[in-house]
């Protein structure tokens, strides 16, 4: 699972957030390799969040190079999420072979 | 969907994650809003990556307070994860309803 979290800089609209909204909705009919793909604006429920996340479900960590490195998806990046970040936190982290993105709740 | 990433202070040692794992791995069996709770260390597959990340699940966003302010939870916070925590980015975002946890790849 492949997690991100970003701090917008000052002065970025919803205008903009929007069009990362639909560059990154493109993606998941273009990469195969994301089982699940999930992203969006923080909602406000809690002071000192940051603004944006992604959590990118992919088939194993040797997939993570068909998606970070997709032609598109690095264009979206460049042209509509660059841009904006003040901050960007990144990590991929394991998920359990039997469950991939159903998680240990049970 | 209830996503943090964190960056570890230096001289966090591999005992003191294996700690914040543990600690986490107790949550779902006392927190049944929990639908599915995945986390663990980077995987170190990029370079400038954080060091470690938490994705949890829930019912909806009326239940996060049940997992963020589980006692439980606060204890694992305060006594494992906040003494090792250098920078910490969260962010609550909203899942497809029809969908759930498994993100939007069709």
């Amino acid at each position: 699972m492949h997690l991100v979290t970003l701090t917008w800089r000052s002065g970025v609209t919803n205008d903009d957030v929007v069009a990362v909204i639909e560059g990154l909705t493109s993606l998941p009919g273009q990469i195969p390799e994301l089982l699940s793909y999930n992203f969006g604006p923080d909602l406000g429920l809690r002071d000192g969040n940051a603004d944006f996340a992604v959590a990118a479900v992919l088939d194993s960590p040797e997939a993570l190079p068909a998606y970070l490195d997709h032609p598109e998806h690095v264009r979206i990046l460049k042209e509509f999420i660059a841009p904006l970040i003040a901050t960007r936190q990144s990590v991929q982290i394991e998920l359990p072979q039997e469950t991939e993105s159903s998680g240990t709740s049970s």
